[in-house]
C-alpha cells in the first residue's frame, strides 16, 4: 500500500500492512484477542470457513522457518483462504540474474491478495510495505527486527490465563541481550498498567543499557534478577529462553550459572506457584528439562503454538477477511 | 495418539496411527480394499469430495521422494482435505538449532489433523506416534523399516486382477536381500491361505538366513530358484526388482546371471501366461526393457500408481474421513 | 496424449498439449483473448471458479521460475483447481537413481489431469507430451526452446492496449540474437496483417542471418536499427530486453551503445508518444531506469504480470475446464 512507515491500526485493520508491533494500540489488541474463540471454533470444524474465501496469498519466505511457515500456511487455508508457497526466491533464476528485491515484491503483488514475508534481513518487511502499491505486506519475522505475530501471541497467551494485562507479576529468563521475543513481551506488555517483571539472566546476558533506558521509560516495572533465589513467588507467567555457551568470554562463569537457567521439577517446585505458566517461544533445546513437559502449567508444545495459528487467523481475518 | 506400539486396527481405524502392515488383520484389508471402488470415482469425478473438508494434513518429508509424496499430496485433495508440505525441515533452522525430533513432531501435531511422515531412517515413524498426543501419525517410508501403503497397493493391485488373495503363484525377482518391497509382500500374502512364491535372484542376493526362517514359519509356501528356467507358467502376478551389479563381488558372477533378471519380450513369452500381472515397485531402471511396456499386462507404469492413490485415499478416509 | 508432433489447435483445445505457439491459428488466438475479460473478473472475484473443481494439475518445475511458478499456481488456484507441486524432481531419489524422465512423466500423469512442465533443456516439453498418454502437457519454458504463454501474453497486452494485432509499429530493443521472448513475438505478429518492427539493437546483437531469412519470409516488415536517433515516433509499444555485456568482444564497443539501449524519461520524452505502451519480460536490472516505472506507459511490472494470469487462466480453461 502506498505510505511511508506502516500505519498505525487506529481500529482499523483493513488493507493495512502488518509490519510491527507498534501499530497496535491496547484496543487494537483486544480487538484481535476477541476473535481468537471465534478462530479456535473455525479451526476445530470440519467445514471450511469463507472468511478468505478466493483469496490467494504469496508465502515469500527468503529463510526457512518451518513452524512460522506452518502456521501461516494452516491459518490461510483454515479461513477458507489459498496460499502461493515461493520458497528461498533468492536462488530463483531472477533474482539470481540481479532482479531487485523491490521488482520481485511487484511482481508477487500482481498475482495475490496479500504477501507474507519472512527474511533474514532487518527492515525488510517494511521496505517490501513501501513499495508493495496494491496489496498489504505481513511481516513473519525480518531477522533482528520484528516478527509482531509472536509478540501477539505471547501476549494473549497470557491474556487467556489470567483474563487481564494488567497487575501482572512475570520472570524473563535467559538472554536478555539479544533475545528478540523477550524484547517484543517487555514492549507488549509495557501498553498495559502496573505490570511487573523480573528479568533472571547472568552478567553478560542482560539488557543492553539503551534497551534498559528505553524500556524503562515505558510504563512496566523491571527488575534485574540474576540468581534463582531472586525469583518472586508469585508470578503469573514465566517466559524462558536459552542462555547459549558461546556468550560467555569465560567457561567458568557459564558453568556458575547455566544450573539457574534450567527449569527442573524442583525449580518449579520451589519458585512456582500453581497458578503460573511456563512459556517459551521455542525451539527449545536444553533449557527446560522434558519431565517438566507433562506438568500442566508447561503450556509451550501445545497452547502457545494453538495460540499462535489462531492469532494469526484474527489478524488476517481483520486485516484481508470478506465477511 | 497415547500408545505405547502401533495398535492393531481390529475393525476401527478412526483416529489410529498407521506405522506398520501388521496393524492390519485380512479384514482390516478387506475393508480398505472395498473402499477403492468408491476412491477411484471420486477422484474421477469433477466434483471435489468432503470426505476431509477442513482437514489440515502435514507432508513432513525429511527425505525427497516425489512418488508418494505426490500420491499422498493427490489423496488428500482429491478428498477435499488440504496439506501443508514441509520438505527437509532438518534443514531448518529450529531442527539446525538443535530441536529434537520430538518437539518438532508436537509442534507439527498442534497445526493439523494428522501428520504423514517420511524419514530416511528406520524406526522414526513409530518414534513420532509414541510422541503425538493428539493426532494419527500416517507412515509413509522410514528407511529399511515399512511402507504399509506400498504393500496394500501391491496387495491391492494382485486383488483387483484375481479376485483374490489366497491360492495365488507369483514370482518373485530380483533382490530378495535387501528389498524392503519384496519383504512386504511376502509377509502380505502369509495372511491369506494357500499362496505360493517363487524367489528368482542370483545366489548373492537370496533372502537371509533369518528372513527365510522367519517367512516360513507363516502360511505361506516359499521357493527359492536360481534360473529363468525355473520359473512357474501358472504364475498369477511377476513382482520385478532391480538386481544391483555392485551387491557382486566378482563382476562375473553378475555378468552370468544379469541376463536372467531383465523382462523382456521373449522372456514374457516363454514363461508368462496371458492372465498373469507384471508389477513393479518403480523406480525401473533397465531391468523391464521399455519394449516390454506396452504389453497390456505391464501396469507398473499406470494402474499400480492409481492403485495407490487409490488405496492411500481409502486409508486416509478410514483414519480421518468425517463421513 | 497420444500423438506425434504438437497438434494444430483449429479451434478445439480440450485435452491437447500446449507445446508450441504454433500450434495457434489467428482464431485460436482470439478465443483465448476473447476469455481474458471474464478470467480477470474471476481473478478479482471473492467466490473462487469451479471451473477446474475437481482437478488436480502437476507442477513439475526441473528449474525454479519464480515468476512462471507462481502465476501457473495461481491461475489454477484462481479456478478452482488444485496444485500438486514438484520442485527439482531431477534431486529425488527415482530419478537420481536412474529413473528415465519418460517414467517420471508417466508416474506423474498418474495422478493428476495435467502436467505443466519447466525445463533447461530445450525440447522437453515436446518430449513430455509423447510419452503422455492420458493427460495433456503444457509447457512453461523449455530453454532456449518455447515459453508459448509468454508469447500469449505479450500479444495480448499489444491487443488490450490497441485493439488489433495489425497494422502496428513496434519497437524491439536490445539482444534481437538471443532473445527467446523477441522471437516469439515477432513469430506471434506476423500472424497477423501489415506490422512492421524495428529491431533495436548493436551489431553484436542482431539477428542471426537464417533467424532474419526466417522471419523476412512471413508477412512481416523488419527493420533493423542501431541509433536511438532511428526510433520511429510513431510505435505502438516499445519491446524492451536486456544488452549483456559480456557478449562483447571489445569493451568499447559496448560502451559506445550502452546508453542507447537504457530507457530513460529523457529518451521516453523525446521519441516516444502518448499512445505507446513500454513492456519488458522481465527480469528488468538495469535497461529500464526506475524513475521510469512511475511513467503510466510503463506497465511491465502491474500489468503485463496480470495479464500473464489471465492468459493462462484462459488456456487452462479451454484445455482442461469443465464448464
Amino acid at each position: 500500500m502506498l505510505r511511508q512507515s506502516p500505519q498505525k491500526i487506529n481500529g482499523n485493520f483493513k488493507g493495512k500492512d502488518i509490519i510491527s508491533f507498534d501499530q497496535f494500540s491496547t484496543r487494537d489488541i483486544k480487538n484481535i484477542f476477541s476473535l481468537v474463540p471465534k478462530m479456535r471454533k473455525i479451526a476445530l470444524l470440519a467445514k471450511p470457513s469463507k472468511i478468505l474465501a478466493g483469496k490467494i496469498i504469496v508465502l515469500l519466505f527468503y529463510e526457512p522457518s518451518s513452524r512460522t511457515f506452518g502456521s501461516f500456511s494452516t491459518a490461510i487455508k483454515q479461513l477458507g483462504g489459498q496460499t502461493v508457497e515461493i520458497h528461498n526466491p533468492q536462488e530463483f533464476s531472477s533474482v539470481a540474474k540481479g532482479e531487485t528485491f523491490e521488482d520481485t515484491i511487484r511482481v508477487f503483488e500482481a498475482y495475490s491478495d496479500a504477501i507474507v514475508i519472512r527474511h533474514p534481513q532487518k527492515g525488510t518487511a517494511s521496505n517490501a510495505a513501501a513499495v508493495a502499491k496494491f496489496v498489504p505486506i505481513i511481516n513473519a519475522g525480518d531477522g533482528t527486527g520484528e516478527h509482531p505475530t509472536q509478540a501477539l501471541l505471547d501476549l494473549y497467551t497470557i491474556y487467556e490465563k489470567h483474563e487481564k494485562l494488567d497487575n501482572l507479576v512475570g520472570v524473563l529468563a535467559g538472554d536478555m541481550l539479544n533475545g528478540r521475543t523477550v524484547h517484543s513481551l517487555i514492549r507488549g506488555l509495557s501498553l498495559f498498567k502496573k505490570n511487573t517483571l523480573y528479568l533472571l539472566s547472568p552478567k553478560q546476558l542482560k539488557l543492553s543499557k539503551s534497551d534498559f533506558e528505553d524500556f524503562t521509560k515505558r510504563a512496566i516495572k523491571l527488575v534485574e534478577i540474576e540468581k534463582e533465589t531472586d525469583i518472586p513467588k508469585n508470578a503469573h507467567f514465566w517466559y524462558w529462553t536459552r542462555v547459549q555457551k558461546e556468550r560467555f568470554k569465560k567457561l567458568k562463569e557459564y558453568e556458575k550459572v547455566k544450573n539457574s537457567f534450567i527449569v527442573t521439577q524442583k525449580l518449579l517446585k520451589k519458585y512456582g506457584n500453581p497458578n503460573l505458566i511456563l512459556m517459551h517461544p521455542l525451539p527449545r533445546i536444553y533449557e527446560i528439562e522434558k519431565e517438566v513437559d507433562s506438568d500442566p502449567r508447561a503450556i509451550y508444545l501445545k497452547t502457545e503454538i494453538r495460540n499462535g495459528l489462531y492469532v494469526r487467523m484474527a489478524l488476517l481475518k481483520l486485516t484481508l477477511g470478506i465477511i
